[in-house]
């Protein structure tokens, strides 16, 4: 099977590096032919090319990689391989939730298959365990860490007294974080995860917008403390659950009490729990990023279309109500009075724990405080 | 696809009723035309036998599902199925274990596939992705808690002062241990999955008696307050590590730090890590047992069967060297006489911490001090 990558950056490199290594037999069916690189710099390899059209224009090149990041021009490029009869397998979660209904209606009408595991928890076989899960199940609930940037900044600030705007230059140091960290701080990095699992899991779609979303941009140290005198441990968390006729849809911090198994997934790991009518509870957990990680599941992908056995989705409009799901949750905010009603015990001035409230109430309230410097975490001890 | 069932007991209930449920698409091409049941009593449904030749003889039947549990008749039946050109779904670890090799041959000579993901970690797909993992990696190493009876028994243990044999006696009547509980309090269990699960990843083969194995009849209340003063919980671990010619193979308890992810996973829960080149640490949770869990991972290997895509193992004899692995082990034991030069520090009248010392080298000292009232934990903090 040959291969046209598009994109030479840290996971296309990996991509190449496994490929070109050949190690195991299932490894040797497969060949990467052309290599889009973004300029002459980048050539290394004759295999490598600025000219997309010499991928596209390619009969003998059966699956386009899609490594590039972006919404554009990686959407026109896969758009029109998969016009041209080419399957497509793809690392990018942001181009793939914001053109997701498109790309599976085009994957029908060209009849090509479409794999996305490496959108979603870099190397753990997520989406595939999701497919496999729903072959046989009802999936009830997905939840879990789903940003490796996040949890190394959480990890780092629970281990030492360290202020949130240290932690994320050394992340930005060590590659972890990129040079503007919002994707990954303000919650959308998790919500474009949360959302592709959930089309996945539920064979329904919806608006990501209307994923509530909440990061840690705002964390302090002393939100940390609180969490411990807890015996608990902050952690981002995407949710969704489904109900009769709805779906919940959330990316919101949690302090998990720490003999719980997600309080301990350290540094830049995910971990993603699945629970579904006859399998129960099961975890999910590995390299959530990196280079390697994240091109194993790419490859995997390229071999479940040489073995002839893709899954495809199917969609209809999913409705998102977010009303269901009550909880308590920890506030720390500049207006405290927007909350009165629901405040259960002040913890200092500006923060304090709210009674048992639903998610859309605890939200509206924070999106009347109007406050840039909110932090809220969920409670769960 | 038409299914024979053998045994209709926890496991063999669970696929029927799952298959007859008919969910999902994919579930809606299954269908159960004979169910094996052991006597007259258990005949609920028209189409349950008592002749096993009423499923070997039928040329519809594609699929023995075999849900029986112990080495004969399970064996004999599937053989002769075998070679009737049927495919094989075992949930026997014991079986399946004791005749890998003869099964695996039969599997070739026939070109059938056999599966079998349900002999280990229940509703893990465990054998699953070993084998998606080594179509790209090689694995390294694969460790965990493999077996929910004594897992159960040492949560219990932890969270509250009972003796071993009154949560043994709770066990049992909640149906988690058997009337004759030695295959899981001895390590027997976790000795057939470890072994398959390394048939499985290695391409290798053994004898299972070559697994050193140590189990936790022999458990007390004050080897778990020494490892809570360790701030540590003890693990009943199954390992095996690949290095260059040769395989280390063992069970054996663990005293793991608490901010490990191992620590946290209670009561009957399995999850077991594997590690690998490209992907690094992955680690799987789930249900470890119970009726349907275990019965969705045998529906799961008939859908593969069904789609066309069974892996299939090769093996060759592999060779156990368990003196590379080194280790600090707490040893409680009558005759502390025979360790005398490899003890660190003394932790009461028969309990002390050894040096490091090679997996080998302990155990040679445990079998010269043949002590039936011995235990051993490594010590992982």
């Amino acid at each position: 099977m040959k291969i046209g990558l598009l994109g030479h950056g840290v996971v296309g490199s990996g991509v190449r590096q496994i490929i070109d290594t050949q190690l195991t037999s299932d490894i040797k069916k497969l060949e990467i032919k052309k290599i889009l690189v973004k300029d002459e710099s980048e050539i290394t390899d004759d295999r490598m090319t600025l000219q997309y059209e010499d991928i596209l224009n390619d009969d003998e090149i059966d699956v386009v990689v899609e490594c590039m990041g972006g919404l554009e021009p990686a959407h026109t490029f896969i758009t029109d391989a998969m016009k041209k009869g080419k399957h497509i397998v793809t690392s990018n979660k942001k181009m793939f939730a914001t053109y997701y209904t498109e790309i599976m209606d085009l994957a029908k009408e060209n009849n090509v298959a479409v794999m996305y595991e490496a959108t979603c928890g870099g190397g753990i076989a997520w989406i595939d365990a999701l497919n496999r899960t729903k072959k046989v199940d009802n999936i009830l609930e997905i939840s879990g860490i789903f940003n490796g940037t996040t949890n190394y900044i959480l990890t780092k600030m629970h281990e030492s007294d360290v202020a949130f705007r240290d932690v994320l230059k050394d992340a930005q140091n060590l590659g972890y974080a990129e040079a503007d960290p919002s994707d990954d701080i303000d919650g959308l990095d998790a919500r474009y995860k949360i959302a592709i699992s959930s089309y996945t899991a539920f064979n329904q779609h919806f608006p990501i917008e209307n994923v509530i979303c909440y990061g840690i941009r705002n964390l302090q140290q002393q939100d940390v403390e609180y969490a411990k005198k807890l015996n608990a441990t902050i952690k981002l968390l995407a949710t969704a659950r489904k109900n009769e006729n709805s779906l919940e849809e959330y990316v919101m911090p949690n302090m998990i009490s720490n003999n719980q198994m997600l309080a301990q997934v350290s540094n830049n790991f995910n971990a993603i729990t699945c629970e579904s009518n006859t399998l129960g509870s099961a975890l999910y957990y590995g390299q959530g990023a990196g280079s390697l990680p994240t091109a194993h599941a790419v490859v995997q992908d390229i071999l479940i279309i040489e073995n002839g056995n893709p899954s495809t989705n199917t969609y209809e409009e999913g409705i998102i109500d977010n009303q269901i799901h009550r909880g308590k949750y920890y506030v720390r905010t500049k207006r405290p009075i927007v909350f009165k009603d629901i405040i259960e015990e002040e913890i200092s001035e500006d923060a304090f724990l709210t009674k048992e409230v639903s998610l859309f109430e605890i939200h509206l309230a924070c999106v009347t405080a109007s406050d840039d410097s909110l932090f809220i975490a969920e409670v769960n001890v």
